[in-house]
């Protein structure tokens, strides 16, 4: 028997529609049709098991026109607790956030919010592997860098320190990715470099 | 300056609200309020870093009345690709879901949904710690069980073995879990036994 969900369509074996899983190649995608794209191939791969967390969603009102289909009449926006990617890489647990800029010399703190840095700082404090996609989009350059030291260039912005992170920063203390067919965003690269060189459930304080 | 979100709000430190932090102790509260409570409880001592996932959902519609407030007014339930639970706990990676029966000698599979199964064998593949929440709600009894004996016992009622797992297995091969005023649901015992009889990261096949 086929388990059928609420909205009386059997189970297709996840989210993905068929038209999103043609688009790959980073031809027009977003930085999280990338991200969602290279998870995909990573989790096809058996390389990795990493998820984007659904927006949170505060729902008031629900209609059941019918008996296949609930509709969501009204709803609002939730602040998120938590950073938008997890999962599991060989036993670690990776968290990391996908931001991209148009500048071309710095990356601003301001792309960050307080419950991201929160939430990165305490997943250090259990040893996950914390860091951010970071793309620069006018220069074409991406980066992994790590959630530890970005928590130390906050820290730094709160008490009058500079609002951003100089790019030779990034270039020194983050590892650059270089973008494939497939995967569009091979982060997983920049993972075992943080892996290898330590950067990994530490905070400098 | 304090960072406002969408709904024109600072931010107050995340989702919970004042009414949702005073209602602890397992009085009248759902599994998922519960399990909700524990996490709280865990990250406030800094013992894990877990989060129940959002609901995914399709948004069509959003209306903005004011600057002050988007208000979604059409959208659907998506089915989920993973469990609800996961986070990280001393550089483990935990992946849960919570379930409960009213039944008195056994739990019935039919609680169990295909991505679930998925997601557990996936994240079992990266030696992830995955297990499930079960609580006997007639019996009073909750339990810790491990991924991998749920799916050794879908794959059986697969071709043609029995459509529920006996409470004499659960008692077994799962921990049981004695609830406390805090945390609610102090499943981190479960996981700690699950490392030490290894029964992590591996799929009996």
């Amino acid at each position: 028997m086929p388990i059928h969900y609420p909205n009386g369509k059997p189970y297709q074996g996840g989210a993905q529609t068929a038209a999103q899983a043609v688009n790959y190649g980073g031809r027009g995608m977003t930085l999280e049709q990338e991200l969602n794209a290279t998870n995909d191939y990573y989790r096809q791969l058996r390389m990795a098991v990493v998820y984007k967390k659904p927006t949170p969603i505060q729902i008031v009102k629900v209609d059941y026109p019918s008996r296949a289909q609930a509709v969501i009449k009204e709803a609002y926006f939730k602040t998120p607790s938590t950073t938008d990617y997890n999962g599991v890489y060989q036993g670690l647990y990776l968290d990391f956030e996908a931001k991209e800029t148009k500048n071309k010399a710095s990356f601003p703190l301001k792309n960050f919010h307080p419950h991201q840095i929160r939430h990165f700082s305490e997943c250090l404090g259990q040893a996950g592997v914390c860091f951010v996609v970071m793309r620069f989009v006018t220069l074409h350059r991406l980066f992994v860098y790590p959630a530890s030291n970005l928590i130390m260039y906050w820290q730094a912005a709160d008490t009058g320190g500079r609002k951003s992170i100089p790019l030779t920063d990034i270039e020194t203390n983050g590892f650059e990715l270089h973008p494939k067919l497939q995967p569009p965003i091979p982060y997983l690269a920049g993972v075992d470099w943080l892996i290898q060189t330590k950067k990994v459930g530490i905070i400098d304080e």
